[in-house]
This record gives C-alpha cells, structure tokens and sequence, in this order.
C-alpha cells in the first residue's frame, strides 16, 4: 500500500507538497506540478490513511451534501461530480441529505453532521433565507453554498460557488434576439430564488440592450404540489399550454432550466405548435438529457465539473486552515447550439 | 422535543412497538397499527435520540448506498427514494458512493464504512460477481442489494431486492405482440449483467409463447467509452441507426430501459424513421422523463418507493438483530401504455 512518501518519490516533490493537495491547498504550487502530484497518486492509487486524517484535523474525513432532491437530474449531475472529486482527490465520503428545500430538514441534516463530527458541508438550496446557514457556521460548519451569490457588501461565513446566471440568461436571451425574436418571455416557476431572479435581470438586460424591453415578460406558474423532481417538467407542460392559447404569445423563449423546458416542449407538442417553426426555446443548464429531446434543445451549458472541483477543493482547503477567508467563485456558461431555435415564423396561428 | 413516549401515548400503543418500527420490525405488527405509529412520528416531528441510538446499537446511525452514478436518473430515483425512508423513518443518515461498477472502488467504499463504524449498506451494482460482498459481509456489513436476484440453492448472506426483471421483459413483450409485431427485438448495452439476463429470458419466453421465437433476437452494441451517465443514451441513439439500416428491421422493440429508449427515439428522429408508424418501442424503468418524450413512451414502470421502503427496512431490521436470516423480495412491475406502440406499418421502407 503506497504511502504519502512513495507519492512523493513517484510525483518528484517533496512529502508537504503531497500533504498541501491532500489538504486543499494545491493554489500554493503551479499547475505543472498539480499534475504530477495527481497522477502519481493516482498511477500509485494512493488512499489517504484514515485514522491519520482524524488524528491529525480532529474530525471524521466525510462532508455533508445536501440537495433539494437527488432524483432531479441537475442535482444527480452535480451531486455525482462532487462526491467523484471529494472521493478521488481527497479520500473524503459523502454524507448525502434530500431536505425538498424545507428548512427544518436543512437545520436537522446540519445538526446530524456535527453530532457525527462531520464539519465541513456543501449546500444546494437556493433558499432565499440563508439565516440557518450563519449560524450552523457558528457551531462549527465550514460550508460552501452552491448556486446562490454572496450578499453584496456583506461579509459572509460561507464560500459561494456559481456560474452567472445574469451572463446565462443574457446568453440565451441574445441568441433568441439574434434570430430575430421580437417577443421574448423568460419562463419559470413561481417562486423566488436568488438564481431566478439573477437569470431574470440579465433577461431583461439583454431585451433592454436590443430595444426590446417592451416586448419581454415573465411567465410563471406552479402545479401547487409538493416539491417533485416532476414539478418542474410539470410546470413547463403547464405554461406551454398557456402560452399556446394566447393569441399575442412570445415567440421567443428562455427556460429558467432544462427540466422546464423538456416540459414546455411536450406540451407545445400536445398544444399542436412546432419548436422551432412556432415558437424557439432555449434551456438552461446543460443536461445530458437535452441533446434527445424532439428537437435538439438550445440550451446554456453550466461548467459542472469545474464547479464541483472548485466547491470540494474550497471546503477541504478551509476545514484544514481556518485562516482561509471565505470568498465567492463565480463561472462562465456557454451556449450549446441544437435545433430549438428558429427566427420568429408567420403570425401566430392557434390550432 | 417529542420522547418515545410521547409517540407511544399519541398512538395509543406501546413503547415497545414504537421501538418495533424505529427497529426495522414493523412486520410484527398490523398494518393499521404501524399507520397510526407513522402518523404519530410525523405529527409530533419525532426524531430519534442519536446518542441513545449510538449507545444502544453500538453504531452510528448511518448506512451506505453504494450506486454505478448518481447522475443517471434512475439511480438518482431509487436513491431519493432510500435517502428519505432511512431519514424519515428510522432517522439515519446515508454515506453515498459512486463506483461506475467498478470492483475496486465498491471494495474501497466497503473498507470506510467499516472504518467509520457503518455497518449497514445498500449496493446498487449488478456486476456479476458479488464475491466481494460476501467477504464484505463476513467483516461485519449487514447488507442489502438491489437489482440483483439471489443464486438458486444457495443460502445468501444479503438481502436481494428487485423487481421481477423476467415478468417486466415479458409484459413489454407480450404488449407488442398484442399489437400485431412479428418481428420483435431486445435492443440493449453491450455486457452481460444478471438483470440483463432476466430480461432476456423473459423476452424470450413471451416470444416463444406467441411461436416467434424465430422473429425474435437481442441487438446489442457500446460505444467503448468509459463509463458514463450517458452512455446508454449513446448506445440507444446509435443501434437505432444501425435498425434504421436494416432492410429485415424489427417492428417491435423491447429497450432494456428508459434510458436506452430515449436514446432509440433520438436515433430513429435523425435517421428519418417514426416512432410507432415505422418502429414501435417500449422502455423499462418508468421515469418520470418517459412522459415527456418525443412520442410519450410506453414503458413498465418499477415499484420504486416500495422497493426502496423495503430495502431500508431490511437492513435497519437486520442491524438491529443479526438474528433475522436474509431473504429475497421480488416485487412486480406494471405497464404503462402511452404513445410509443401502433401495430407495424408498411412493409419496411429506407428514407
């Protein structure tokens, strides 16, 4: 069984060099050598000793993930690309928690971790409230939230990882107005969220940059079910066949996320309008799933894997130096073009 | 905060059959009554006492759950599913591991339960060979597998649950031979794995049943990549173009699951056939995305939440008496007909 010095010998740098990647702080070397280190831990598979780990940090090497609903293909994809990097670079297992953005689940899943003596935790919950996150910090979480910017001006306990939702819904909304689109609506649940509201603004901005401010609204709607992995497919099925009926509809639109707009595009189908001969549709988040839909779906690609890798290397690097000062990482989308996108077709015609 | 009392005085019954059902043996007493228990720990928000958990079992309250990935969706169903029994229902919490079936790792995550005083696990794997169960077993992990049937004639020392993969494969059958195909197929992913199997032979019985056994073959492919959530998507999308090229094609397809039957619809689309005039397909799985296809797709669905309330009975009960012998629980499916089969069209044509 290889140990940190064989990791070392194989890699060409010295045993701390080792213990500094093991321990999230690999910003301290350059990236060549990053490469070497993970390679020759891989190539050896070299396997953290555990009882070390405990030893040494004071506390059991897991982490906390807690996730509206695994089942939500977005929240799988991401959940899978954290769990993989917190596995493989740093020996680490996930604690996984389904809390349906309830707030008694998230404080319940926060305080089964510190009675476990699990203290670092990475949260997916876009809650508008982050009160119970500041003071699970206080007793002693070291977190990393996901999909939520850092209150501007406001210093924060906990690190923030997201793309920019203002760059990708701007993105998507461009890209309907460079086809020609005139009549844009940004579809979405009801409901307020800080990456709802962020992909609203840059929406706006964008129609507002073309003149088309005018012409550009909000659609939302709920089912008023509990949360479901099918709520959102739901909701989308639901205002396309609202969107269909109406006589002056947008033709131009921009899904709040993909899982919406897999809905909107089987609703249209059973509303009898065409994507894209009637009405262009782009997705956000970039899903697997989108390039098998019918048509292709137009959709703006989140960086996952990067994301998640900067999210577990955060939460490892600040659970081993409390030093570390929390800070916001924000990342770029882009489009991923397919074939839900057309210029706007004749008037609108109701079937 | 509610005690066991509590609980036990708001049901109207003993300590020790609130105790009973937080222990995995809810089978000892009457439905009616384990309703009432339920309804009583949800009302009063009961949570069992970690510590006393801990002091009485000897382990911490967590289990495992060992899936290939949690990005494809259907393990992310199943895992929500479990995460919420074990979290709801008997207050543990779950460690989760990605092991895109690999020997290797799965052992990798058996070694840091035990070393972290997990003694529970639930294994979604289906590589033919369980050997390193067994040993996992024989170092003290109670443990429960999913998706796998247990050997005939031989005592087991897991749990096995599943759904009854020969019945699924021959209820998609026999709902397309009833539609008139003669010319049927089992499309799937290169590899042999024990669910596979079952399918086959139930496919296969069907097809006898009705005298086509000799219209009836597997067409199976891969696309030699690595592991991936969308691999079977990719094998989908590209055995549908190879039917597509068959001038003796199949009328009637059985898709070893949803997954690949979204994969078939996205390959038929782009190589110029209709899904059912031409080809008729029925998945296996029944996710909630199957709606939302591109026609809706027929498919059989799996008892997911009632497999999943099972596994996580079976092994909280069997953690709490090693007494209780293994045993195997074989659940059954149903067909859900939507717009994905039509008797067989016109002799085949190629656009």
């Amino acid at each position: 069984m290889s140990t940190i010095n064989d990791v070392a010998r194989h890699a060409g740098v010295s045993v701390s060099t080792i213990s500094n990647v093991l321990n999230g702080r690999a910003d301290r070397m350059s990236r060549d050598t990053l490469q070497r280190v993970e390679a020759a831990i891989a190539a050896l598979g070299f396997r953290p000793n555990r009882a070390a780990q405990q030893l040494k940090t004071g506390h059991t090497p897991m982490l906390g993930l807690l996730v509206p609903s695994i089942a939500n293909p977005m929240y799988g994809y991401i959940a899978r690309e954290i769990e993989t990097s917190a596995q493989e670079r740093y020996g680490h297992r996930v604690v996984l928690g389904n809390t349906y953005r309830n707030k008694e689940k998230e404080t319940g899943f926060f305080e089964d971790l510190l009675a476990h003596g699990v203290r670092g935790v990475i949260v997916i919950s876009s809650l508008v409230d982050e009160e119970h996150f500041e003071s699970a910090v206080q007793r002693g979480l070291v977190m990393v939230s996901y999909d939520r910017r850092a209150t501007p001006g406001a210093a924060s306990a906990i690190d923030h990882v997201s793309v920019d939702n203002f760059e990708a819904a701007h993105l998507a909304a461009t890209h309907l107005i460079a086809h020609g689109h005139k009549r844009l609506a940004f579809v979405t649940a009801s409901g307020q969220t800080m990456s709802r509201s962020e992909k609203m603004r840059g929406f706006f901005a964008a129609a507002e940059g073309a003149g088309l401010r005018a012409g550009a609204r909000v659609i939302d709607g709920s089912t008023n079910s509990e949360y479901g992995d099918s709520e959102m497919a739901d909701v989308g099925r639901l205002l396309a066949k609202r969107i269909a009926a109406d006589r002056r509809r947008p033709t131009g639109l921009v899904a709040v996320n993909d899982l919406l707009a897999f809905g909107l595009l089987a609703g249209f189908r059973e509303a009898g309008l065409a994507v894209p001969a009637d009405v262009s549709i782009v997705g956000m988040d970039g899903l697997f799933l989108s390039a098998l839909t019918c048509p292709g779906l137009t959709t703006v690609r989140l960086p996952v894997p990067e994301m998640a890798r900067t999210i577990v290397e955060r939460v490892i690097g600040r659970l081993a130096d409390p030093g570390i000062a929390p800070g916001e990482f924000l990342f770029q989308p882009d489009l991923v073009e397919r074939e839900s996108v057309a210029a706007p077709g004749k008037p609108a015609r109701v079937r």
